[in-house]
């Protein structure tokens, strides 16, 4: 990590968004400087950007690692084999592929997801119910070839996500797991600012498990419909939503209400589903060959910030919550003696602010500012050293308050 | 980071390299549990192996980082437009394209590099003299549809580059910067482990420059030859190993050795090369029209990897330089006194231990601890215990010595 000065970085921020920028997540990040884009559905991230997904994988990776789980990381490109195995390669089955040649001959895929490689990679290391379980998880980029993709990054055909995927010798330790993860990614995502609008809701479940969770943010422009009761202690995606499950879940005759929502996570109870058709077994202890049950847990990372830009945002610009911002503090120092104390207080402060050392107008910096929404700004000026303080503004609440410089450093 | 006990870790050494594995570095590597291969020349990175990746990217990004750069992250994903006015989308230009297809019709390219986009992306960035210079890098995976892969993690059909790129008013200010990434390689290398046998190389220069320069290091099975003089002050590529150069460099009739090595750096002064067709232009100080010159900067991440595999690796296994080792001590307790011993060392020091805290001979342990390679190995039992102190074993010269319990907290 490291600090930023404005003057000296290559972002500028844009007065207008861009053309082509249907979502406002997407005309949002690119006017603040935090992204790029390259076609439909595919961006670069740019200084800011790459900040704010570097801080969702930190969090997400803090909360795993208290899990036991491990990180790797698997590869983009991909062998038919294992994907043929579970019929997966054809492109009936998964219409997202990017399909590829090597020169020297065979078709490969881009993976959309990694259930197929990492269960096949396991047979290395799994052979006896000592080995189990373990939990294996991976920062990726996944290809998707979406016909359309006008949500920003809320849905790209090149994205980021986290993925983890759990080996188990029973259903009673995948249920136990299967509740840890769900409790992690509660923590997750109230960490990253939107726990309270994000419901964990049931969704299909496959052929081997009644229903799997998703992880649901409440959004305008979210591409699902879900339905909660009145307290919402249940939360459902429209797929699931009928008398059948409604009643199964005890809820029949419960008001439910309708809103739109972006799926930020989802987890499911794989059980045998690619451990069968991928031979991923193991020696029990009465020494005789199992099926290892599995279990898969997703965070689109990229996606979240999407989520988040287009959330909090107001009519000025971006509002980051404080684990996500890329600084925590906007600076911004006003005439010479301002400019001054302000290189004072960015010194050993690098980390967390972005310094604006512009030769600009105030009302440019300010205006930079709000769009770019870092938590804090803090100017100096003349006016506020008179009172021997600092400015400080809640971008969230636009509350300003003073702060005597003698304790800006412990703010 | 955080620590790993190999009880908990999925990681296994295996006894037998990998049948289809030529190449040292990929059987070692394999074979020691830090890769684990998908197809020839793509790979998946374990945790161990994901740690000495992330300690490769640190050093590069401190060092990168100190000269101003900025880091982002372009697609791998691309869109063949402005590869089109460099005349490098075709197959005939570019012989290690992977191409695909975008379902709502038009062909995409898988990037190989990235000079294309990232000179396109800046035209929204770069308009006046005030905006330059200004240096980019990435860390990204590239994708070259090798027709051979068989040279382990040293030539990847994916693989992990840096890539820097740098943008410049004058060819004065380009050769400054230039003059100081090759400090800065200098650096790198130098704590990577490898600076004593890494020469920076003359080699061919393109239209815009006479020379481009190589970082080669010296090793047995290196794809590249090069010539070296007697003080080693003049080492050059083959493809520049001739009398007109010898005498342009002053070094006509001087005796030349020559050496295998392989790439694991190249540094080039673009000027137009790319600018130019991609219209990257400025508005200089006299209000006129300019094109903006250009230099770009690699390192193959994953490559140096598998050099510094190759390179040091003794008949027992791996040895890793201390800044790039995925932990600096393999720690093992033996008997119930030693284990307790164990415990309390791991205790506050998981970020830099390997725990192999598993029920296992020790010779069994001592085996792994030498395949896989760590710094330091620390053995603590009832003989050392005697004595108050612990074993540490320098994995690089076999050399033990006993460390008294008060002085390891130091070690």
């Amino acid at each position: 990590m490291r600090g930023m000065r404005f003057s000296k970085t290559f972002i500028k921020t844009l007065r207008t968004a861009p053309k082509d920028e249907a979502a406002k997540n997407g005309a949002l990040l690119t006017r603040a400087g935090y992204i790029h884009k390259e076609m439909a559905g595919v961006y670069d991230y740019l200084p800011l950007g790459l900040r704010v997904i570097e801080n969702i994988k930190r969090v997400i990776r803090e909360e795993l690692n208290k899990l036991g789980c491990e990180e790797v990381q698997m590869s983009a490109l991909q062998n038919p084999e294992p994907w043929e195995k579970t019929g997966r390669f054809s492109d009936q089955e998964v219409d997202i592929w990017f399909k590829t040649n090597l020169s020297s001959g065979g078709e490969l895929g881009l993976a959309p997801t990694h259930e197929e490689p990492i269960t096949n990679m396991l047979k290395s290391y799994i052979s006896s119910y000592k080995d189990l379980p373990l939990y294996v998880y991976q920062f990726q980029t996944k290809f998707r070839n979406e016909l359309r993709a006008k949500s920003g990054i809320l849905r790209g055909r090149e994205f980021l996500m986290k993925d983890l995927y759990s080996f188990h010798t029973s259903e009673e330790d995948l249920d136990r797991f299967y509740a840890e993860v769900e409790k992690a990614y509660g923590r997750i995502f109230a960490r990253l600012g939107i726990g309270e609008d994000t419901y964990e809701t049931f969704a299909s479940g496959g052929i081997f498990a009644k229903y799997s969770h998703e992880f649901q943010t409440v959004l305008p422009v979210g591409e699902d419909t879900i339905y909660y009761n009145t307290d919402k202690s249940i939360v459902l995606n429209k797929e699931v939503y009928n008398n059948e499950v409604l009643e199964d879940l005890g809820a029949a005759g419960e008001k439910f209400e309708e809103t739109t929502a972006a799926e930020v996570g989802n987890i499911f109870k794989l059980k045998f589903k690619y451990s069968e058709p991928l031979e991923l077994k193991y020696i029990d202890e009465e020494n005789k060959q199992q099926t290892v049950y599995m279990g898969c847990y997703g965070i689109g990372v990229s996606r979240v910030m999407g989520v988040i830009a287009e959330k909090f945002a107001d009519d000025k610009g971006l509002v980051w919550p404080e684990e996500v911002a890329p600084y925590k503090y906007y600076l911004v120092g006003i005439g010479e003696n301002g400019m001054a104390e302000a290189e004072k207080f960015y010194a050993g402060r690098e980390d967390t602010t972005l310094f604006d050392d512009r030769k600009a107008r105030p009302g440019e910096k300010f205006a930079d500012a709000e769009l770019m929404g870092l938590p804090y700004r803090i100017v100096i000026s003349d006016k506020t050293l008179a009172e021997d303080a600092a400015e400080v503004t809640d971008r969230r609440t636009g509350e300003s308050q003073m702060v005597k410089l003698a304790d800006l450093a412990k703010f």
